[in-house]
């Protein structure tokens, strides 16, 4: 099938254009490339990116598909006026039905993120990724009484990428600690861990999946060993069940699925 | 105002229902509470779930907005049925009207990351979160020739979060070095990084916010005087200039922002 081309065409970062344009193509069998063009944000602009579109129509012989969020009128018009493509305006699609039903006019606001970072919910998450990072891999327990989460686990279960996500996306603070043969040796928690016990989550992972992980890292070594790695991983699983920590398997699944798992877990202890 | 309550609700993680929501909830001037329900990937779920909304409703004697992303058919139905909210159908909205168009049916494929583990692009992103965690602060010179971009600038420019965020979100290997008054005082960059000049970006901020933000670190350090920080950026910035290093400020916008930023330059110079 011939490889049609997808633009996500915003007056921000297109972010959001992209996301939701690539869950929406994704649901069509179609070989795609796709490029964002960002920063529309004036109808000149608009006019340069249109033309860009009506470009790689004739040299395609396809319309691209194309996803735009503007949301100031004269911009989304001027672009409407030149783009030859299929077009998807996604606040026409949703912002105009969402005016009738709510019986109020949306306010135009320009920039998805432009005012962010002046909030406090951006600073937060700014904070959280330092955070995150000096509490990575247990190599810290200074102020580890402010972080929200603490996941532990054995080494390459996920925890690092899942600790960044958290703090990067959610602007949560999550320390990660490895659990590490000596602990499973003495059959007890780190002794800095048990006062916060309450914010432990652990992950695990199939012997057989950290084994290849660990054997990219360090090939043929004990640590990537299978057999030690299915020590490992009864040892640490049979240490969270005995101390009540919630724990789930990273095994096949992404690190925003760990992420919203664990945020359900913890919303389910709080209602 | 009165708040409302807005559901995103998804088969999968709700991020792009969640992203694509809030994005179009921020265009109305309305206070909202915003609650996802993940992971509604059977009939029975989505019964509970459209319960659980209506139940809002009855508590806040205002609909719920929902933003939806079912791409099961009988899923969806089932959720439809029950939901009495102000309802958004993402995929009622853009994917029908999207099958007619390209004259192709929708595949209704369930979950937007289901696959994406086993696929070569999240093994990407996961390497260059390590990779960049690695390099995080010119940690280590091992591998630099792997890097697909090398961000520089002085000490709180952004250069992390903005190295994480281009990593994780776009599986971009980021490494980040500081520019330290020794390079200043010898005029010249740090010595590891001059083969891989092309590689190069540079990172500066207003001096006056890059004293706030080292105040926050170290209070009345010399590190954090406004004299010091203005003497630093200059000396950066003039260092930056000389070596024809693309730099940016990051004053005021957002992570994303910058990365958008700094993808649009080296887009252009492939173009």
């Amino acid at each position: 099938m011939a490889q049609r081309t997808a633009f996500f065409v915003s007056d921000s970062t297109g972010i959001t254009a992209e996301t939701f344009g690539l869950c929406t193509l994704k649901q069509f069998d179609l070989p795609i490339r796709h490029i964002r063009l960002p920063f529309i944000d004036t109808p000149d602009k608009a006019r340069r990116a249109a033309e860009q579109i009506n470009k790689v129509m004739e040299i395609e012989h396809l319309p691209p598909i194309v996803f735009s969020t503007l949301a100031v009128p004269e911009i989304s018009t001027a672009f409407r006026q030149d783009c030859r493509a299929v077009l998807f305006d996604l606040f026409e699609s949703v912002v105009e039905p969402m005016e009738k039903e709510l019986g109020i006019k949306s306010n135009q606001n320009i920039g998805r993120f432009s005012d962010v970072v002046r909030s406090k919910e951006y600073e937060t998450r700014m904070e959280a990724i330092n955070f995150s990072l000096e509490h990575d891999d247990g190599q810290t327990h200074r102020n580890l009484q402010e972080a929200e989460i603490i996941l532990v686990g054995v080494s390459r279960s996920g925890k690092t990428p899942t600790s960044l996500y958290l703090a990067m996306q959610h602007g949560i603070k999550t320390a990660n600690y490895p659990l590490i043969p000596e602990d499973f040796e003495r059959d007890c928690l780190p002794a800095s861990l048990l006062e916060y016990r309450n914010k432990l989550y652990g992950l695990t992972i199939d012997p057989i999946r950290l084994s290849e992980i660990r054997n990219q890292r360090r090939p043929n070594s004990k640590y990537a060993d299978l057999n030690n790695c299915r020590y490992e991983v009864a040892a640490a699983e049979t240490l969270m069940r005995r101390e009540n920590i919630h724990f789930l398997s990273t095994t096949g699944i992404s690190i925003e699925e760990i992420a919203t798992k664990i945020l359900q877990i913890i919303n389910s202890k709080i209602l």
